[in-house]
């Protein structure tokens, strides 16, 4: 990927209305009360993982930067939410001058996390805070979900590259959002125009069934793609009998044909025959492609075919059955008044039924064992211990308004791996299990 | 909902590049080969429903006809292309002149839809019927498959009000259209103020339990909502203790108080206790408001507890279970030619592990008994039988790339309330089962 794609000019409409009705109200009512300004601490956490994963991966920290910076109330915006009755005259005076001017922390985009790691934290005054929660977790909850399903994939496919084809199973523009969340995952390459665009992933593609159907045989079919696009084409050879369609495909590319994909079928059975027919036909570094509806399973029960790359749609777009991470937006901390000096108190709601939250502003940190594996995620809400002073896991992200970390994809996707590296071997199964590390509270 | 509501000034930005590369490597090779104008058809169907769910909801058609028109490429878009070398510079050419001039007819957004059914037919050249493969799935399966648990949420909750509250749990324009596609399935409102802003729906909201943690203690915080929102308000109880809160928030607001909302914990019981004591308190107006996890299993088994509306998020937003519907976009004919008189030639892809499909351009009508219950689903690729000429399912809706039809989301929702209310009893059991209406092909 070439970082100078980043940043594309591409308008990032206003983030103000990605805000539920109810944040607005207490709004209001907190203007009025007096209490809008106390100076609160939010964060952002997960108090599971989905049943059976063994580690998250925090992911949409840099689009949460910019959907904070486009967090601006427009005037047709305030004209909808006064027609509306929503909030009163004071309250959208207020909300016309809204600009987020407090500061958010968080884990590195691509590091990852466990039940109970504050991911993000965002303080400022109460009524500035809390008008990001939405926003903020639609798009940690849905980014993460995708990148802990690219990633659990990426650990299956080993050194094979993996293609994320998704965009027509998950609604367009979170299919672009997943794209960068399946990069940042360790996926390699996108279908998506819209996501190379915006976010200068690289784009691949093969071709479709309804190119052969389209042609009068598979024969011009294969002539028409490989006379245009050259004998490094892909060509799609399960449209009608497959051998047929490889012994053509070899006949009309020769051996320099760059791949074919296999779409439907038992893939492990077809990929072997295809392979042995492709050697015979001297087309030995002829690759296979294959597709239709894989996930980390069957890339996995794939490693031992002769296949060498993969491509992944549904099952990845919908976070594997996970289509969401259960991360919440909680005020933990709050003070009495907007002065700075006033001192923090701790808050928490009282647990019913397992919703509990733990109050008081943390910091994280990462234990490692001689070996350097990791071996605990460290919560606490008081002094830092020495020992992890210079080893804290969130980094300054916004200060007063400003954002202060934007990085390209790769550096991302480059730290996941390391991260992901690092992690006990047994963060590499596929099979349900506890969380990798556990969390210790100190 | 305000039909007023409706085209709100929200610029829609283009659409095209929510395409797969292959589509436009797929157009090259069609243009270089002469082929890209032959007449085609393109039909969108589901082989089948989620495992054990009775029907499907055809949800997005309005969206896809936003969509459709929005479909250009825009210069900068076509400057990415050639610098990333997608196609050559005649296919480029192409694009920039693009817009769709062909056909497109479907079942009406709401009605309901069966294995094979199909929802939405796209007739042009190839070329571009071909491109709109990509975003006309992403649109369709996204919100059909939100509208289906949206609609059995409703089946269970009766004639209580269902509120989406999901926006957090989805990518922040993901729950845009997930507001939309659950108000077609027969919610009534949303949480979500973009989605009041772009479609109409009524928002609506309650307090969360940070409003609650900022005070210094509930009674101030509850003072604090009463005065600044009224009486009719929901005060949220269960911050601390849920029998002292109703107390306190009926000593408050009086026995006008609108609403209480319990967000954790038994449900069941802790509705029957607060309604208990509402109604010893003369609070008997007072209306009991649940959250918390909610899917239609929850929802069916809170039938007989004193309970006036049910918010429900993350298990509507991800499709309770089936996050997207398994739509597909299939060349199903094709003439040899441009030429509108050259036969249509049936095409179909063969089968190789269950991914058949039927060729040929197909009508779709319902049949129903002598109660005017449904009893089967009729497709047909041959001239229409008489019997079913006037009740064809299929609508047109764009006519040389016009946009004949649209309409109001209350006509879709009305519509939906209407069909279901036609199909076989079953079709209400929450219970897995075979699609309640089988599909007959003629």
């Amino acid at each position: 990927m070439n970082s100078a794609d980043l940043g594309l000019p591409v308008a990032v409409p206003s983030t103000a209305l990605f805000t539920d009705h109810y944040e607005l109200t207490m709004l209001q009512a907190a203007l009025r009360a007096g209490t809008a300004g106390r100076r609160s601490v939010f964060e952002v956490f997960a108090r599971r993982l989905p049943e059976g994963r063994r580690y998250g991966v925090v992911a949409g920290t840099g689009r949460v930067l910019d959907a904070v910076e486009n967090f601006r109330f427009e005037p047709e915006m305030l004209d909808f939410l006064r027609e509306r009755r929503v909030v009163d005259e004071p309250t959208l005076e207020w909300l016309a001058g809204y600009r987020f001017r407090g500061d958010i922390s968080g884990y590195r985009e691509g590091d990852v996390y466990f039940p109970g790691s504050p991911v993000l934290r965002v303080e400022g005054s109460f009524a500035e805070a809390v008008l990001l929660e939405t926003v903020i977790l639609s798009i940690l909850n849905h980014d993460s979900a995708v990148a802990a399903a690219a990633s659990r994939m990426s650990v299956a496919a080993g050194s094979r590259p993996l293609l994320e084809m998704g965009a027509r199973r998950a609604h367009e523009l979170a299919a672009v959002a997943a794209s960068r969340a399946a990069y940042a995952g360790g996926f390699s390459a996108t279908s998506e125009l819209a996501a190379g665009f915006r976010y200068g992933i690289p784009t691949a593609g093969t071709s479709a069934h309804a190119f052969t159907l389209l042609h009068d045989s598979e024969r011009d079919a294969f002539t028409a793609q490989v006379e245009s696009l050259g004998r490094g084409t892909t060509l799609l050879v399960d449209t009608y009998d497959v051998a047929e369609a490889v012994r053509l495909a070899v006949e009309i590319a020769g051996p320099e044909l760059g791949a074919v994909r296999i779409d439907s079928g038992d893939l492990l059975l077809v990929a072997h025959r295809v392979r042995a027919q492709l050697d015979a036909l001297g087309a030995r570094d002829t690759k296979i492609v294959v597709t239709s509806d894989l996930d980390e399973y069957a890339i996995a029960s794939l490693a031992a075919a002769p296949v060498d790359s993969y491509g992944v749609g549904t099952r990845l777009v919908t976070g594997s059955g996970h289509p969401t991470a259960s991360m919440v937006y909680k005020l933990v901390a709050r003070a009495e008044s907007a002065d700075p000096a006033a001192p923090l108190v701790p808050v928490a709601k009282k647990s019913l039924g397992g919703k509990t939250s733990i109050g008081g502003r943390k910091w994280a940190a990462r234990r490692y064992d001689a070996e350097g594996t990791a071996e605990a995620e460290v919560v606490g809400t008081g002094p830092v211990p020495p020992e992890y002073e210079d080893g804290l896991l969130q980094v300054e992200l916004v200060r007063a308004g400003e954002v202060l970390a934007r990085e390209p994809l790769d550096t991302v996707r480059d730290r996941h791996l390391a991260v992901r590296a690092r992690l006990p071997l047994s963060a590499m199964q596929l099979s349900g299990g506890e969380p990798v590390l556990p969390t210790e509270y100190v």
